[in-house]
């Protein structure tokens, strides 16, 4: 199955750059701390997991995900920092 | 119509705080830059439009909106920085 996610970060400045790299090896960077994108259950367990071994316990992730994009949609006020296109 | 919303934001210093507080009206701070809840059509609207209002060309806010919360879940690694309860 494919998901849609978004994923939201606060991180420790020591280990923020893991984060982000981690995290561009399965989504797509949209703004400051902010990921979307299209993802397997099995990558996006990976993800979990691998982002699990980074993280400490006063580090934050949160994951929102969607089982299908039909109810769902976006909107942009100001500029888009980053043109993911309409993978949607 | 009560719509799902998780609304991201990159402000440049000088308008943070007001797009801080006007978000707070209407939804949840979750994380820094982060806010979710649930909002009704026309509160939605209005905050769209005050928004708008206070932010400049190169501020930068995703909303993304889901009509219906049945095909979604949230998921938290490391710590929730808020207390947000299960508002779904």
């Amino acid at each position: 199955m494919i998901l849609f996610v978004i994923l939201v970060y606060d991180i420790h400045v020591k280990r923020v750059a893991k984060v982000l790299k981690k995290c561009r090896q399965y989504l797509n960077w949209v703004q400051n701390s902010v990921f979307e994108g299209e993802i397997s259950d099995g990558n996006y367990k990976k993800l979990m997991i691998e982002l699990n071994h980074i993280i400490k316990e006063q580090d934050s992730v949160i994951i929102y995900n969607m089982r299908t994009t039909r109810y769902y949609s976006r909107a942009i006020l100001g500029v888009e920092r980053c043109e993911t296109g309409n993978i949607l």
